[in-house]
């Protein structure tokens, strides 16, 4: 792992830019010296981990106690796209902009990025727990498709916290019942682009005995800032018990 | 306001029973000498205010800055009971233990209760308001039927925590959409006597812009006890800003 640049936050919180072999990744660190449990961080659907509404979280996040990394998988952020990227992309704004279903697009689009990038991930989570700042154990939060397949592959991750869950491909809907760590699903009620029932089906779905639905009025951008908190405190009552 | 008797509980919280006029209460009152703002607490169905579950409920609230306040209405609790509600109550009994449909049974009684008990907590909240130790604004907490019709008449109440809602009267389904103050939802997913859907539907007629929905695994008593925190807190933001 090699640190590209760094910053210190004005909260006390280090955030440093890494690379990883082709992997580019973030790393947000306490101000406090002790080591930390560990929080793997994912934008849904692949969004650059440099989007302001997940280093607002990530930033937050660490303040809280934790050390907090998120990577760009392959056709991700910062990654090349492959030709079938493009093309699927291309497809997937044509259909959203022309008001088309677009189930057909996401499914192989979704699919094949979470495929890619749960091997990366895990080679990620290698380097991170090889740091002096991180302790296990390990949390993820955020993008629930690639969520599902790397907790049912990764037996480090001992909670998680999803967002959404209406566009999860069909063979992590088929996971979901192996998914057997704490869990909290926070969804948007109004989610124009994220099919409500679906998302309920999916909470119903997963395995685990011990899993809590957070749901609040408004579209898919219009969390409330306080589920931040509450998800800090999932991950304080499974992480740092 | 007649206190019949008191005892200080070991986080400093202040326990008194009271009379006021025919109406049985419980007052908890914080350690802090400070006036707090104030929640009205009541069982689903009218259950007694002194059952384990809602004591333990207002204790930890009044240890975290709250005066809170339960009674019991006509035909719940100490209070004696109606003819009419003995035997809609023999039939509830009865048809529950020969897993019969219960809910013609339950729309006129707790229909009955709902309209008897609005004007008593109305009453009470007068003379709680009247008192040292509380300060305005104030909140509520539990019954989700009696809730509904409380919040609706009464503009003093300005944020509520509603509990279950699988059996809420035709009545007071159509209140909903009137509701317009912030609201978390808490429903048990599995909850054998509630059912789900009626739940997630009450949720979606709200007529409130700002209502949160939490849900976790398992039946009706089965809450976890960090919801009881998240409640705190929920009012904490709406009744301590």
């Amino acid at each position: 792992m090699h640190i590209t640049s760094e910053q210190r936050l004005d909260d006390g919180v280090l955030e440093r830019e890494f690379t990883l072999g082709e992997i580019p990744g973030t790393l947000w660190t306490p101000g406090s010296p002790a080591p930390a449990p560990l929080i793997l961080m994912a934008h849904n659907n692949g969004l650059p981990r440099r989007a302001s509404r997940l280093v607002a979280r990530a930033r937050h996040c660490a303040a809280s106690g934790y050390v907090v990394a998120s990577i760009d998988t392959p056709g991700c952020g910062d990654r090349p796209r492959s030709a079938a990227d493009e093309q699927a992309r291309a497809a997937l704004g044509r259909a959203t902009q022309n008001g088309e279903p677009i189930d057909e697009i996401l499914e192989p689009l979704v699919g094949s990025l979470v495929e890619r990038a749960v091997p990366e991930w895990r080679t990620t989570l290698d380097a991170l727990l090889a740091l002096p700042e991180t302790a296990g154990p390990v949390g993820y939060s955020g993008w629930t498709a690639l969520g599902i397949h790397l907790t049912v592959a990764e037996p480090r991750v001992t909670a998680a916290g999803f967002f959404a869950g209406g566009h999860v491909p069909r063979a992590q809907r088929e996971e979901a019942r192996q998914v057997t760590i704490p869990l909290l699903l926070l969804l948007q009620w109004d989610d124009e682009g994220n099919p409500r029932q679906r998302a309920l089906d999916l909470f119903d779905a997963f395995g685990t005995k011990e899993k809590t639905l957070h749901a609040n009025l408004g579209g898919h951008t219009g969390t409330p800032w306080f589920e931040v908190e509450d998800g800090n405190r999932f991950f304080d009552r499974h992480l740092k018990k």
